[in-house]
Order: structure tokens, then sequence, then C-alpha cells
């Protein structure tokens, strides 16, 4: 089975499985862990930040940020397709009690102008006390449903600035900010350096088993080690996965360059196919969003998954497919053979309309 | 001054202020008020529901319904202009811990396949546990940021029936119901009955100082009841207030078409209007929402409080006036001068976009 | 039937009735409502804070301003029978996320010692992560379950020192302070400066149909209006009842040394009759609470029920009876009787205990 | 050093790293972990229950299984010092919304009467919607801030009992479930079968990294698996760090007989000395709490650090000491010398009072 549903699913290397099995481990609720503390260390200067807090997922990590960031009845600014509103089981809502306010993002990315919008006009006519006053924005590069796009740094700078005269927090979902940096060799710091905080993920494209890191000011971090606790994150000898994810740290990031090849490969391989729509421009970095024309997108996975290739339905009508580094190019291109196998038997289906990676409704599922 | 910010702007009159001076009064808490069952009871069998419960307002109406809908991270729908979602603190989120999910409606009213693109597609390849359940729709009708738009019933009843097909419970925001019957002459309980819940409002369009009513089951009442409590909700002698509701829901409901000639006479007056962008065939009810293209429209609403006319802004672009049973028709004809002599002051300004309501950012603030 | 449920069951008087009926509103949720604002000012004046706020009724009061002191997480001390822990439905929890840590009252008062140990020993081996930090005190006077029990105002000043020296914020549940004024002869301003925010009742000694108000700091009685609006408190005329809590805060507080007669006449009538356990000392306000030590409390409320008094059990064990300004020095007398009948058919059955105010579980239900 | 600050503070065995290393596995949120599949269905056997769901702290277990069993506004029934009350960071409040109601418990221990008490009377005068209503009780055993006192069964028995015919649904906190089957040979599933869900932990005296298992029947543990996502607590390649909890639920749940003889001879060895106030007989596993009376707790283990003892205080004047699966008999021996050395230098300060276990304030901090 050539599994592609995405880059959580990579098995951690015998090297990897090596360090864990030898990492000098401790209670990391006393702080006792030196693992995990080498990690956060490690990760806060990556990140130009004064500290860092390793946490058990990404879910976790951007959910500490936005709770620590606000307090109960705040309104919170995210992409219409933001990972923290679609894919993180309500948490906003029910763990820090915010009120999502939408941006009408393309493949993720929006203007200073949308956030401009977003906050309305305040005018002393109109009562202070009847909207929940935006006190954080939550950005995310690169963008999962937007198809593992990049923010271009010169609008995401724009963005910040904006919302930043405006006295709004920042934290930015940086699951696959590595990609971005592999991408367009601009540091990660450099995209760090726009938010307050940030997080990072080291159990997708960077292959480790388990873990995330959210970074930012010291007090910030302090405060939300708090809530890693509350929220049962404090794990005891976390030092065992934090060796993965320093391993994983200090040896793949810039091996995701042959993910992003692999991306292009598949991506061009399957365009033009019929009852395919993709447009090979929007594969950025790892993720591949395509579009089926012929059937239901959830009857087309099934077909490949009955011939040996395991993708995700994305909505209606989308399939998602992410190589990570267990995945050879060997096993693309016979991902491109299964796609183009079951493509042809329902060619004949095709309604033709064009895909939109991020637009249908639904994206993200 | 010609106050039309709000129908709630409404003054008791002379009746119901000796109505409420007379009213026979309990402990609320108790359950003891004679004068707050009354009110229940006829607006229960008003909206064809077996029970009813008064509240102090449409917001903590619509907050303990959802509460009670549903429990902590579950996901609501809304339409995206909605005022329970925008207008109300930020409730949603903080007192019931629920995600909102957003349908793209216009001027509020949204299909049966906005609601299917909103609920995805799960797949058995895709966990469950990652998306935020959806367990309720909230709808509004008529809709306070969609220019008092009353919702075509066969399209309501088709999306409320789609919504139902999916295990999805329904909430009708009714606080300006009455404005649809008397505009439709089809009886309230005609749209009630494809709810579970409804909110309805006596202190809009109705006149009446204080508070607003719950209608649904029996048991969900009771559990209602239970939230209204411990959200502070639970007042004494209730009465005093619930009798000017009862005076109001039994003389105030038919002449609300008065208020929609008002509404009407109004646009017609101004529309055309140089800097003054109003589509009349928008005006449905009693709301007036129109575009300012000339200046921002929060410096438009100053210069016309300078002259006696007292609006609000809507967003940068949009003023909505509302007229309501203590306004004349000569206000009316008044308030038309008054916006004539500011727009042609400003004429030149002019920058000739138009105006769509509920379209433009922030609309309803 | 004589009605001593509760002085939440007064009926507004005549003249009360008149003043609201004539009452100048507006609306408030714009902050338009004169008299609404008349009241706001006389009660923080009254106190001696800078600002206050109507609401509809004490437990909005003592909610918004738990909400605005903290943010979920925190913890909060209470009296193990204070109203807002046991009598306000979950609120503290449900409402603010805040965790009661509690402290063991006799009728409702502690000291600073029991302060002191409620905090713990914080120490550097131990993780400041694990225990919920406590932000606040709230502290009730008089105290409902304690029977009225008025806090003695050095030992008042000696908690709230200790709780300001620890960086506790101070909330105090003035529900009653006027009982403690009327009493004491302590201006309710003496009481107040202690802390930093202070809720008061219109609605239960001093005879007002509907509502309460929370004072404090300019900045976050600001605060407290966005909670109390998103919680659903902003009703719109509230000067028709805010004219009924202003003639009551004008007219009533000095009165109240009535009801004390009349709790002090009933509890010298009772106390000694068989069956009945009550230390008149305990009786200091106009409540009066008394152990049944023959049958159930429940079964001997019914049986006064029966014979036209109308009184709540509190507890297995015990009864509780409040006279109110609607309530007549006959009737007490006639209550007495009442109760003396009911005790006597039931002596044989007396099992000898005595009662404890406030120490039998369930105290105050 | 010899560390017994806690349990938690165990080291993997060479063993335990090399099963880690080499364990299958996948990504669990796919629910694609066979190691975790595994151990969640050798849980779920070994407890009696139809399913159980492994998670990252025993902290998520308990905050996960009351969030499943209740909504935001319930009630939930805590010892006085319960873990999931006192050292969970106010998780109850904060993720469940639930409001804590005490029992009075002696070292944890408390009785059918007391449950009883806590839920008061209902009485239909009194209003039922004003107390937060009891939906569960959640109980430990055995009890860590109680000196890992162990329920007696009977009486644990009729608790449960009383309990499930009010209708309140029960959650055992079962972190050292082990410890009593250890102590009593009753089997575990013994105990779990009076409880609706139970939850254990592999971190504590198992001696496992890292990892808690909540089990239950088959819904509830579904509808647990959604918190836990939700919560951030979906992991990825779990089975590594689930090889741990495997290997030691299977190799360390018998051996833990030699902790509490450990625990033993540190009690024997040190009660009696001067300062040292210990009752053996409140040893009953693996916890061994005793009281300071010469000088602050505080004090007194930093005096036993500066010797190479680390411990941990208990409040002002109590002090906690756990030995584990990497401490030695020597060490024990030589623990006993450190106490005892610092013990004789403060020996004149000694106040004299007794210490009774769990029964001074901020007896777990």
């Amino acid at each position: 089975m050539i599994d592609l549903r995405s880059d959580t699913c990579s098995q951690p290397t015998a090297e990897m499985r090596h360090v864990m099995a030898s990492a000098a481990v401790g209670d990391d609720v006393y702080g006792d862990d030196p693992t995990v503390k080498e990690l956060e260390r490690e990760v806060a200067d990556l990140l130009g930040k004064e500290d860092a807090v390793y946490m058990v997922t990404g879910t976790m990590t951007n959910q500490v940020a936005i709770r620590a960031h606000t307090e109960s009845g705040d309104a919170v600014l995210f992409d219409q397709n933001a990972h923290v509103y679609i894919l993180e089981g309500g948490a906003p809502a029910a763990i820090s009690g915010v009120l999502p306010r939408l941006l009408p993002g393309t493949r993720g990315i929006f203007t200073p102008q949308d956030v401009l919008d977003a906050l309305g006009s305040p005018h002393r006519f109109f009562p202070s006390t009847i909207p929940a006053p935006v006190k954080l924005l939550c950005l995310e590069n690169t963008h999962n449903i937007g198809g593992g796009k990049i923010w271009p740094i010169e609008q995401l700078a724009a963005v910040c600035r904006l919302a930043r005269s405006k006295g709004i927090a920042l934290h930015l979902d940086g699951a696959r900010l590595w990609h971005a940096t592999a991408s367009t060799q601009i540091p990660e710091q450099e995209y760090a350096k726009l938010f307050d905080t940030v997080s990072v993920c080291f159990s997708k494209g960077l292959g480790a088993p388990i873990g995330s890191a959210l970074a930012g000011p010291r007090d910030f971090i302090e405060r939300a080690r708090r809530f890693k606790q509350q929220i049962g994150g404090g794990f005891r000898q976390a030092g065992i996965v934090a060796a993965g994810a320093l391993h994983a740290l200090r040896h793949n990031r810039e091996r995701l360059t042959e993910d992003h090849e692999h991306a292009r490969l598949l991506a061009n391989g399957i365009a033009g196919l019929p009852g395919i729509s993709l447009d090979v421009a929007t594969v950025e970095t790892n993720i591949v969003r395509f579009g089926i024309t012929s059937i239901a997108a959830g009857e087309f996975v099934e077909k490949l998954y009955a011939k040996g290739l395991y993708v995700l339905p994305s909505g209606m009508d989308g399939v998602r497919a992410i190589p990570y580094l267990n995945i050879s190019r060997q096993q693309i291109l016979d991902a491109v053979s299964i796609i183009a196998s079951v493509a042809r038997e329902h060619a004949s289906a095709s309604n033709g309309s064009a895909y939109e990676v991020a637009a249908s409704k639904g994206a993200g599922y």
C-alpha cells in the first residue's frame, strides 16, 4: 500500500528509533527532562524566540496559544479554511470560548484589507459591548487546506503590520513552516519574527513520531505551560519522544525539498488525465490537492485504495495526496499509474468543471 | 431628534405603562408570577409550541436556546451575518462553547445546498473525531443585517427539511418574525412549525420596554429554564414587564404594516439621491439599509445627527434606519429631507459604486 | 397564605408602581436610559465606588463580577455555603470556568488563617503549573445560608487585608448588605471600601420587583458591561424597573430594622417549641433558620403550608423563614401560632438533636 | 540524589527502552497504530470494560472522562482532596464547566451518607433550576493526597450503589489502582466493575515513561476519543510510548509490593524521630506522608535536599515520599538516615502536634 494520506503517517527511521531509545529523560512536569529542555532551547533559537514549550500535538500547541492569547468571549481572526478552525474539533470555542471571525483567503492567503474589513467600523453611536472584540489573528504557513500554499513574505509582513497596528496579537500555525523555508530559503525566523508566537510540528514533514512546539516570549511560554498542564498535556519522561523530534529537527529539514519534488512529480503525472482537474502551479510544497470531475471524490479514493494507493477525499470533489520521508520516487510513479488507471475508467463521466483548491466546501475533510 | 437607530428605541405608550403598573406579579423564580405565565402560555399557543419561557432579552433567548440544543465543542450553522453570530458578544463560543460554521447567505437567505456544502463529506478514511459535529442550525427571519429580508417560506421549508434529514436541530431567531407575518400574512406558527424552537422579541417592533420569549417542546423549555437561571436571567416580579410584553403582543402586531410603509416611504424618498445607493426592492419590512458612496458612513451619520436625524452607520459604507411605533409619517418625511440635504452637500465626492445589503464587511456594526 | 419563603417574594407597593409607570426611559443598550443612569450613579456614590452597572438579577451581578475578575482555569475562594457557589446554578464553572476553592466558614464567617490555609504553601520543588492559581475571594454579607449572619467588621477587614496582601482580588456579594448596615449602623461604604467590587440587590429586602447592581472601579465596570451584554443581560427600556429599584434604594433601607424585629419576634415565638431547634442569638437580621428534630423538614413545611404558612425547607432538617416589607407583625404572630400547632402535633417524634445553622448538608436548598 | 518526590519520576528500564524502540507504529489519529490498539484491548480486558483509549496523561484521561460524562453547568462530586479537583489545574471547571461539590473524606474515604448529604433534599417548594444538578461522582483509589489509602471494597461498593440509585454516573480515578490490587489481591476488575469508567496510569508505579488509559462502555469511549482529539491529545505514532506502557502493564504490576515494603521500611525507620509525626498504619501502599512538627515543611525538605534526598513538601507541615521501581532497599535505608539526621538537628523546635494525613490544608501541594 502506498500511503499518501498525510505526512503524519511517516514512520520513524531506524536512526531516530535509536536516539529515542537512548535518550536521557526525566519527569518533564517537574522540569527535569534534559532532552525536552534541549529541544525547547533549540526550537526557540531556531525561531528567534525567547522560549519554547514542547507538547504532544500541533492541535495542542495551537489551542494553548489561542488560550494564552485570549479570554473567553474574545474574537479571533482565522482564514476560512484554517486548520485551527476547521480541523481541531471545535477547540477554539470549546477550550478557549473564543468566537472565530473569518477571513476570505484564497488558498489560505488573505490581504490587509481583508483584515480591515473583518474588523468593521467601530463608531461612537454603536455600543462597543455588542460585538466580540478581536484580540488575535491566527495565520497558517504553509496552508494545509490551501494545498501547501506558501505565504509571500511581503504580503505576510503587510498583514501582520496591519494587525499589529490595530493592537491584535499574532500567532503563526507553522506546522509546515519548514516546508516554506525549504522552498523559499527564507529562514524560519524571518517568518517567525513577524508573529508573537509560532507553533511548529515535528510529526508531519520532519518525520518524528510525536510532538510539536510553541515558541514565543518567556512570560507567554510560562503561561502556556500552565494551560498545557491543565489540558492534560504534561507528559512525564517526554524526552523519549522529544529525542525523535530533536533528531528530526536537526536532520530532516533540508530533505523536504525531495518531498516537494515528489509532489510536483505526482502533480505533473496526473494533470491532464481525464476527470482530473489540477493546476500544477498550485503545488508549491508537499501537498497535492486535485479535483475529481467524473465521480464523487469519496468513490474515487475507494477505487484507488482497492488498487494499493491510500489517499484522502477532501470535500465532495477533491483529493489530497502528501508525499513524505518514507515515500520513494518509485512509489510516486506507481501512484501516478494507479490514479491514471482509475481516472481512465471513469473518463466518460467527466463533467469538465475546473477545481479550485480550498474553494470547494468541506475542503479539508 | 428623529431617532431611527433601532426599533429597540421605542418608548412604551401610556396604555402600556398603565397595564404594567397594574399587573399582577409574583416571584417568577418560584414560578409564581401570573402575568409571566399568561404571557408564556399566549406565546406558546401563538407559535404552536408546547411551552414558552419569558426572558429579559433576545440575546438571552437565542443563547439559551443554543446552550440547550448543544454541548461544548459542537458546531452550529449560522448565516455569515446572523445576529446571534455577529451581534451577541461572542456568546455562542463564550456561553455554549460551540463553533460557528458559516453559511454564505445573500441578505441572510441561503439554500439547502449551502447547508449540504457546509456539512462536508464524511468518509471512512477520515477520522470523525477531527471536525466538530454539526448539531444545530440557527436561522433568522426577518434578517436584521440582511435589511429586514423575509425568508420565502418554500425555501425556508426546504432548508429545514434538509437539515432535519441530517439530524440537525433547528432554531429560529424570530426577533422580528412578527414583521414577516405582518407582511406575508403567513401566520407566525406556519414559520414556527418548521423549527424545534423559536425566539421572539417584544422590545423591538412590538414596542414593549423589555423582554423576549423562547418557545419549544415542554422538556426543552424546562431545560432552558435551568440555563436561564444559571445565566442570571431569573428575574423576580417579572410580571411588571411581562405585562408590557403581553400588551404589545396583543395590540401591536398588526400595526407593523405601518412601519413597513414608513420604511418604504423613507427608501423611496432617498433612493436616487446623489451619493446614496439603495435598491428599494430590498426594503421588505421595517429596516432600511442603504449605501453611502460619497464619504465614510460614520461621517455621514454624524452630519445627519447634527441636523436632527439619529441613525447608525453599518460598516464602512452603509447606514441603517428603522421606523417603529413612535415614529410618525411626518418624521419620516423630515428624515428624508435631512438625508437629502446632507447627501447633496457631498454629492461631488461620489464614487458611484453600488451598495449591496449585508455584503459589505462589518455590515452589522 | 403568609408567605415567608423569601424576601424576594415581596410585592411592589402602590407608590413604587407609580414611579415605575412614570419613569423616564431610553434604550439602555445604547446608554440612553436616564433612570438607569441615575440609579447607577446613586448606587456608586452610596457604595463609594467610581461606577456601577444595573443588571436584572443578583446572580447576574455576582457572576459577571466573577467573570470580569478572572479567566478560565483560575481558582476562586468561596465560603462553603456561599450563595454564589451553592445557589447560582453552577455558574462560576459554567460561565467563568473557575474552580471553587472552599473556606470552612461558620455561618459563612471565616478567618484570615482559613484563607491562608486554602492558599497552600507553594514551594520551588512543586510545579506551579499544577494547582489552579487563586485570583479572587468572594465573600457574602449578610450571609444567606448562614442565617443572615453579619460579618464583624474587624474580622472582615482582617480577611480582606490578608487576601489583598496575597494579590487576590475581592468581591462582596452584598445582596443583603443593606441589612448589615441597618443592624450595625456601619454605612454600606465602610463595608464596600474593603472590596474591589460589590454587588447589591434591590429585589430582596428593599422590595423592588427586579434588579441588582454591581459597583467598582470605572474600568472594571466598563468590562462588566461587556459581559452583561454577552450573557444576555442588556435590557432595553430598563428604566421602568430601575425606577422601582431607585425608589426602593431611597425609601426602604431604614425600614429593614422592622423586618429584623419581625425575625426576632418569630424566633422568640418558636424557640423552645417541641421538635424545634433554634438558637435565637443566630437571628441577627431578617433570616430565621431553625431545625426540625421531629420529622423531615420537607414534611414539616408541607404541614405548615396546609395551614396557611409558606416557608422553605433547608436541607433535611432545617427550615427557613424570611419576613419582608409586605409582612405585618400580625402575620408573624400568626406564623408563630401555625408553627407551634404543627410542632406540637409531632412533638413525641423528637430526636432531640441540636440544629446548627448552615452546618447541615444541603443547607441552602 | 535519592529521588522520592513521586513515582512519576521513574526511569524506563533498558528492556522497556528496547521494546519501545522496536514497536510497530502507525498514525493513531487514523486508528492505525497496532501497539496502541493492543494496549487498549489489553487494558479493556484487564478492567472488564468494552473498550479503552490510550492518552498522554492521567490528567487527560480523568478530564476527558469528566467531559464525556457531563455538560457545562452540571455538578460533580469529588472528595475534598481528590487529585482531579486539587491537582489538575482547575480543569473540571475550565475544560468541562462543571461545579465541584465536595465530600468530606478522611484520607479520601467517604461514606454513602456523605454522598446523600451532598445531594441535599430537593423539595417541590424549592426551584430545581437553582442548584447545579449532580451528574457524576469521581472517586480515587488508591488516594494520593490521602497517603495512598486503599478504599475498603465493601464501603466502595456501598458508595457506588448509593450513587447509582440516585442516577449519578461513576468514574474511578485509578491512577494507582494497581497498588490497591497488589496489596489486597482483589483484581482490578473487581474494583472497576463498580464504575462506569475507570482511568489507569502507566507512568506512575508501573514505570512507563508516558501515558494513561480510560476504559468504559464502547460508545462512551467513542465519545472520549472525540474529546481527546479536541483537547489536543491525538498523538500520531503513539505506539512508541504505548509499547512502554504495555510492557509496564505486563511486567510491573506484581512487583509493586516491593515498593509497598519500601514505603513501610521508610515509615518504620522515621516514625518516632523527634519532630516527625507519622502513624505507620497510614502507609498502606507506596506513599508515605508524614508531619514535620519542628520547622516548616518547606524548610525541612530543603535541608533533606542538601543532603541528597529529594522529597516534596505537602502543605505547611507535611512531607511526601514515594518509592518506585528504580529505588532500591539501600536507598530507602539511606533516606531514613538523612531524614533522621535532619530531624535530630531540629528536634528542640518541635511543637509536638500530631499530623493527620490529608487533614492539613493545601495537603497536596
